[in-house]
């Protein structure tokens, strides 16, 4: 855990916050702090690539164990294909290749020498025939694979998934937003059909949106993406777009209906039930350490991380307070234990509660702290009184930090895991209701402009304003261009539902079937 | 699912099998052929790095499961490092850089561009100051957080484990045994002392050990590597080793004290209690995807893969036998759902039981024949007599595969997890009886020569011969170089238990400490 922070009251602050700056105050930065003092995750001596620490290492198991189950559901097995994809492989799918050839690593010698000054060399003796890139997507090399799997109809749907590493080579890089190299899950799958390979792409859209809004609290727009953000190769490319606090949209996870594009550049092809051989239709969808970000986003507030109970590595921190030298101390622990022992077993969406038990040296203040920042949903403060009454003093995250509660502890056992619960909506609660705050529907250029221009240059938090605008688009890329050059805004998504009115494009006046959703976005 | 085996009988085969050829016949071909009829895993077209399938993936979640369990109840916690090793990290430890620097992935460029030709080629303006490393091994990576984590005692000890992908550059792969890119996992941690440093690594090598002989129901030697087999850069090194059925021994897992070679190379210290700013003490320890081809070399016969119950990624599968336009085509079909929905609530092991209900279209022999080579531990044919009599008809995959016993359906159900068990531990003791014949304490050298060379060159299984020869050792190096020369065969560990009495070496006459364990090797 992390130390307390030293920050001191500002003037700009009225009330002392864990973490400095404020969301206010550069929600950036913000950011960053958030995930160092929850000790998730920290940059490496790899240029653009993160270590992910323990804490933010076990959100991600149960990110993965979630998702994993949801996969395994719907029909999908788990396999592993290589890291390395030959530059000819790149090269099948033509759109592909521009997309994905641009920034990545790229092996080039299997051998290291000793060189003229002593230092290690790649051997020149050992230069690849063929350079080998580190995969970016795995759509070429799988798809090698499917050709070879896949004969019959009988054969299909092929429903794969697999959990690996990924390497983009990022200039800028933010922990977790946007690495190097990230961890992700990639479906790959291969149908008979058109419609049922969209059938399959829009089912784990929803699997997606469940996953973020059941399980990461965070609300989603589903929809689909204009041609200038679909993934290169698809025909047709669906999110979910999340809105994070700093009012921005931040891309959550996406499933694409690659057509029979990737099918045709690896010749996937099957002997229908009549008799004929045809190419085949494919999907792929993926989500990665990236949902780590947009929870920390969605959810954090100026005192650190806030953990929606359904993922927390542990969802109840017991601080024994004991004095020193304290004959006391042995009694307090050993009712801290049974306390655990008796939440360990109660069941919680899949696991059982987990508890820690913070007995280490330190100064109980920073103590309590490290667990505020680390976002455990509850904290549990046991001292010789609490013994005494068979009472726990309980504060919760989703909550003031000075506002603690103290109860029977059998009550406290018997209401942990609905407490769990209405900490879980609540966050979501929540985070709808800031993004119906921040959501508009915007039917003029004028207003548009100024929902996505700070008030002023002065103001306080000129980065934090605008957020989601439902507004009609007449889907010309051209227009979409001119708008993000000028404001730096983008169609997120064309939504899947909702209101389905068709109008006029704001921008140009032609008509639109149906508004979209701008903003900005990570 | 493969397809059935289309081999004939030939004159050398008796009996017909469903793997040709024999493990008499040609133990490495049955070996690529039992894994490729289980579909555990193939070849990609990525030299030397295989596609791990379904199958083959489930039986690795299994085996990650259960490790990471037991990892996390000796108190490690898991966190991810960097794909990517900066040369000047692997030049940190000198040793290291010998054992790791030869063959590996090399990575120059971070761009590709269209070069004179269309084609793609790494762009030269993107090469990179310092070349990466795809890690072979993340000992220097880690070490270099390590060195900011750890600061005092109080940080003492760091235990962390890793699950990746590594490659190390081979020239010949098998699947599974021997890849350029494999899965596995490396635990690193650091302690204040040495002693608590060669604790862990002991720890951790039983940890592996109880898997290997409780899970995976592979019989293993404890042992320490002699100088000319440790990894490099270590003090000790540690492994298990298991006999293979051609008698060979596989090293299944590692455990090494690292002493304070990588905390000096890395700088990794604390400040002690007595206020003294120390070098602190690491070890490392690993197993990979290997471990899956020991399993199949261990268990599987001529008709291929033997899963062993605890790690099988289906215990129970179900055959339901209907004839076609069979109006009892649907009565069977729920008499065989109802079966599996009583077995998947019995626990087995930490899981339940994991039924497959099979009802694909294809020939019935085929069908069994395919479960056969999958190493399913029991398959239950279930037809309309079955039905009427309320009983199953069931096969164990440890028996042969004519042996078929009718059971009440309620019996087999109370029984199943008992069942299961009695196939796990004679799994067990199977290997445990094979490994026994073939081991044999040997005292001189024309015996120990004449063990290890094949009786004639025209038997017809030239290669499978030997086994362990526990002999005594004087340690000299030479030695051991001379008889690698000679007859491929090296000492595999010094065991940590059983007889420790004094002798002589077999080869110098020289006094030896104890006998040590001679084999050829994987």
């Amino acid at each position: 855990m992390p130390q307390a922070s030293t920050s001191k009251p500002q003037a700009s602050v009225p009330a002392k916050t864990a973490i400095s700056p404020t969301r206010q105050e550069n929600y950036p930065e913000w950011y960053q702090q958030v995930v160092r003092a929850a000790d998730l995750a920290e940059n490496s001596p790899v240029r653009g690539c993160m270590v992910i620490k323990p804490w933010g290492y076990a959100l991600w198991e149960n990110m993965q164990r979630t998702l994993d189950g949801m996969f395994k559901a719907t029909g999908h097995k788990n396999a592993y294909f290589p890291l390395f994809i030959p530059l000819s492989f790149l090269e099948k799918e033509a759109s592909h290749v521009e997309g994905f050839a641009k920034e990545c690593a790229v092996v080039t010698h299997h051998r290291l020498v000793h060189g003229p000054q002593g230092g290690l060399i790649p051997d020149p003796e050992s230069t690849l025939e063929e350079p080998l890139v580190v995969r970016p997507t795995s759509e070429t090399i799988i798809g090698a694979m499917f050709a070879k799997w896949v004969q019959s109809y009988r054969d299909l749907p092929l429903l794969i998934n697999q959990w690996a590493n990924v390497v983009r080579w990022e200039m800028r890089t933010r922990l977790f937003l946007r690495t190097t190299e990230f961890l992700w899950q990639e479906g790959h799958t291969v149908h008979a059909t058109a419609e049922e390979a969209m059938e399959e792409t829009l089912r784990m859209l929803d699997v997606y949106a469940d996953f973020a809004e059941n399980w990461m609290a965070v609300p989603v727009i589903k929809g689909e993406k204009t041609a200038g953000e679909r993934f290169p190769g698809a025909i047709n490319t669906y999110s979910i777009e999340a809105m994070m606090q700093d009012r921005k949209a931040l891309q959550a996870g996406t499933s694409h209906f690659l057509g029979q594009n990737f099918s045709k550049a690896s010749e996937i092809k099957y002997l229908s039930a009549a008799g004929n051989l045809e190419y085949a239709w494919t999907t792929s969808w993926g989500v990665s350490t990236r949902l780590i970000g947009a929870m920390v986003m969605a959810h954090g507030d100026d005192d650190g991380l806030i953990l929606p109970p359904r993922l927390a590595p542990a969802h109840v921190v017991i601080l024994p307070i004991t004095m020193k030298a304290d004959d006391g101390g042995a009694a307090i622990m050993n009712y801290c234990h049974k306390l655990a022992d008796d939440l360990r077993v109660v069941p919680f969406h899949g696991r059982r509660i987990e508890v820690e038990i913070d007995n280490r040296e330190m100064r109980g203040g920073d103590k309590v702290w490290s667990w505020i920042k680390a976002g455990v949903p509850i904290r549990l403060e046991i001292g010789p009184r609490d013994m005494a009454a068979d009472s726990v003093f309980m504060a919760r995250r989703d909550k003031d930090h000075k506002e603690k509660t103290a109860l029977k502890r059998a009550d406290f056992v018997a209401n942990a895991s609905k407490t769990l619960d209405e900490i879980q909506s609540g966050l979501l609660a929540r985070a709808q209701r800031f993004r119906d705050q921040h959501t508009r529907k915007i039917d003029s250029k004028d207003e548009f402009y100024a929902f996505f221009t700070p008030k002023s240059k002065d103001a306080e938090q000129p980065e934090i304003h605008g957020g989601f605008a439902l507004s009609h688009f007449c889907g010309e890329p051209a227009v979409e261009a001119k708008v993000k050059d000028e404001l730096g805004v983008t169609v997120r998504c064309i939504p899947l539902t909702g209101d389905k009115t068709p109008g006029n494009c704001i921008i140009t006046g032609k008509p639109s079937p149906q508004r979209v959703v701008w903003a900005k976005a990570y």
